[in-house]
């Protein structure tokens, strides 16, 4: 191993070198040379892969993994599935159109349940997803049934729910009423998530109570801090919760927690006002029952006077957790006033502990985005070289033909495709076809030797002219294609 | 548009049938399929761009913007800039082998500065970024220039350190003792962060005090809660970071801040060493001179007895900021123990709000990868078909020959890259591209036709055979290619 003064030769190459004199000591003009961050002496090339170009350079072909240049299996799988759920329509028939509501269309039923769920708002419900055909994207629609308005003001009570933008709370759209299934039914609006699924779902699966393992504290803590901020938006705007319960929570990412449902019982109880800072209050009280139900296992409506489960909650989780939950649940006349900034006070460890699960997984995923980013920009080039190499239409057309530059892209397609080792084997490596694509992206003044399949005609050629007479041959194709507008597609 | 019920074809086919007669009411049927989430009746598609599937299915191919397809630009370029810098080398000269320090490699000079400096340490210092040699990542090595050890435990005092993992905090990796720079050297490494910025560098740029404009309020606090979670962990820990100060806070990301340098006095000042609880302590009103500093927009050095800029910070911001820094300030004998956990507890409002854009920055960077993921499977198959198609050494290969299932797939290729319209001018459409390599690497059961060049011959192929062609002739390659590890790399 070289020693730092070894290594430097006396001779050596200095982009700074009017600066030279101004600094001292034997080392001074490698390690010290000014502004040389900021100043870099070759020119940036923002094109190539960086994992290729440094973890993995002493590799040999085969031990470059796809897992390397892509994102983890496991995250990929999930965003699939999302996105595969997203989709989701059902079989269409020939000649029949499927249903509509508004501007609303393909609808796919979301429950899983026989019959819509009534307990919360005494009416069934129904939950489908639909695409807009304002915007094309899909939202989450809640259909209630044989609900009869009979005041047009209440249905303007969503309009302040609109303005809720928060990352703990499911985004309301709009409300409406339609007779399209045959009754007097109103329609809810949401955001959707797809794969989201409600608390119930995930902590009593098929309402199997009494057999799950018991939550882990820091996850309690996890949906404590995410509702109790949710509660502060809520708070602050005048409104109320209204539908904190296991069945009307919903997750939709690991241990990420949204209100959803609400703005539902504003509409529907609005000929039975209650002063909001009433219902707020309720709000505390139902937060306390979600997290003691979760807890103990106990579905919301068997929690009794919920001295008993606060005793069972005392027994697996720390004091600090009965508490709050105590706090949460204690009589709104015994303490006036509870508020959410109180709880965001009481909560402010446990959101320290989310905030750096947070930050960490954003790190995570700016990782990730940036291997993957490079791949779209292959995608491109290959789009563009898939093109341009031996175009049938222009088979007889001279300036074309294959022997100007078209054909120096052909014979470039074969080195990066077509590779052979000495015993004229294909060699296929991944790693060889991203790295000279990589090159040709960026343009580099590295030079190859092409050469015909004949071996009569070679070349030495550097990726820089390469990209030209890509962009070249490219620009020429777009010309030709009468739909200008084309244009803009790359 | 077509109500519910009228969209509702007595003789549908219903995946169910054997549940119907569970169901009531004329919609239910269709509306109310029990499990149909969970049970669809297609099969599970995890293949198809779900942008180009939904919001954009009714545009024009020149609607199609590339950027639906792909992350933001901004994002993006500051990726492209972070994996620029990160690879960054100085100019090699030939016979010349770059400095080494221990199993460091490619050492690049960071500072911008003339001298390395001098304040924080008592000893110039410098900072490089190097490749380790063990796991080809790079790291950020900072040498303390002229430091004689001369006690082995001083340098162990790094241990404590290297177990900190925080998202505030760049982590100390390992430290040790040199000669190679021709004298005595301390080199402590550290995580690297590409393009990280120094708050002094980012507030103060070329050290012009007096001319920034000021900062926002929301980013003061954004630096108080993001340190106070740094110093409760570090404390926690029995430690104290000591190196709190605008010149040694690094930028990471946009508004991200990590305390950089830890670590390095502990050793330094192994000789002279002082209570943990008094550092700490210190730590509390270090940060208090901090925002105050950034606030005031006046060098630390410059802050005097601090009554006089805690006035003016008054003036611009908020009552509540003036206090938590009068608190920071306040000398440690007249409020017995500050704690870090009091920091968070008073600083909860201010860590509600970051947590909720934190958690919004999630939600957008896991839409960005949804977005980008599907590019890596393209490349991936793209590869696949330009190593298939009309490869040069399989010219006289009759089991090779265009007669065979390669013909179909090269004539596929001129289905996706070489369309033409009615005029016969070619047709650039990156929409067309991508959603039949989409289809394609799905399998699914969509059938196109297929024509020769000269018209002669035409097929009828689903992208299942497709599909299963390029996995054939893939295969056949990779027989022939003899390093059969290369296998691996797909």
């Amino acid at each position: 191993m070289p020693s730092v003064s070894q290594a430097l030769p006396s001779t050596q190459y200095n982009p700074y070198a009017e600066e030279h004199n101004a600094l001292a000591g034997a080392s001074a003009p490698y390690f010290s040379a000014p502004n040389s961050y900021t100043t870099p002496s070759q020119p940036l090339q923002y094109h190539l892969y960086y994992p290729i170009a440094s973890a993995r350079e002493t590799l040999q072909p085969y031990q470059r993994q796809v897992h390397d240049l892509f994102i983890p299996e496991s995250l990929r799988e999930d965003l699939q599935k999302k996105s595969e759920a997203a989709r989701q329509v059902l079989p269409s028939q020939p000649g029949v159109q499927l249903p509509t509501l508004q501007h609303y269309h393909s609808l796919v039923p979301l429950d899983t349940k026989i019959r819509g769920t009534t307990s919360t708002f005494g009416l069934s419900s129904w939950v489908f997803k639909a695409t807009s055909r304002k915007n094309g994207n899909i939202f989450c629609l809640r259909r209630i049934e044989g609900f009869r308005l009979t005041n047009e003001e209440a249905i303007k009570a969503v309009n302040s729910w609109k303005k809720i933008i928060h990352p703990n709370i499911v985004t309301t759209i709009e409300a409406f009423t339609t007779r399209d299934f045959n009754d007097s039914s109103l329609v809810f609006v949401h955001n959707y998530h797809p794969l989201a699924k409600t608390l119930a779902e995930h902590h009593f699966p098929s309402n199997r109570y009494g057999r799950a393992a018991p939550v882990s504290e820091k996850v309690l803590w996890g949906y404590l801090v995410q509702l109790a901020s949710a509660l502060k938006a809520i708070h602050k705007a005048k409104l109320a919760a209204r539908c904190i319960d296991p069945s009307k929570v919903v997750l939709t990412d690991r241990n990420r927690v949204r209100l959803s449902a609400c703005s539902i019982l504003d509409v529907l109880h609005f000929e039975v006002p209650r002063r909001v800072e009433d219902l707020q209050q309720d709000d505390f009280i139902n937060l306390g029952r979600l997290v003691l139900s979760i807890a103990t296992n106990t579905p919301t409506r068997n929690l009794g006077d919920m001295r008993l489960p606060l005793e069972q909650l005392g027994r697996t989780y720390s004091l600090e957790l009965k508490e709050r939950i105590s706090w949460l649940l204690c009589p709104p006349q015994t303490l006036a006033g509870k508020t959410a900034e109180h709880l965001v006070y009481d909560l402010a460890q446990h959101a320290d502990d989310m905030l750096v699960a947070s930050f960490n997984a954003h790190d995570e995923n700016i990782a990730h985005l940036s291997k993957e980013l490079e791949n779209g920009r292959l995608v491109r080039l290959m789009a563009k070289l898939g093109s341009i190499n031996e175009r049938p239409e222009f088979d007889n057309d001279p300036s074309w033909a294959e022997t100007s530059e078209r054909y120096t892209l052909k014979l470039f397609r074969d080195y990066v495709f077509h590779q052979v080792d000495a015993q004229g084997n294909p060699v296929v490596d991944l790693g060889h076809i991203m790295s000279c694509l990589n090159k040709l992206d960026a343009g580099i003044d590295e030079k190859i030797y092409l050469t015909s399949r004949d071996h009569q005609s070679t070349f030495v050629v550097s990726y820089k002219e390469l990209k030209k007479q890509v962009q070249g041959a490219f620009g020429d194709l777009l010309k030709a294609n009468n739909k200008q507008q084309a244009n803009r597609s790359y």
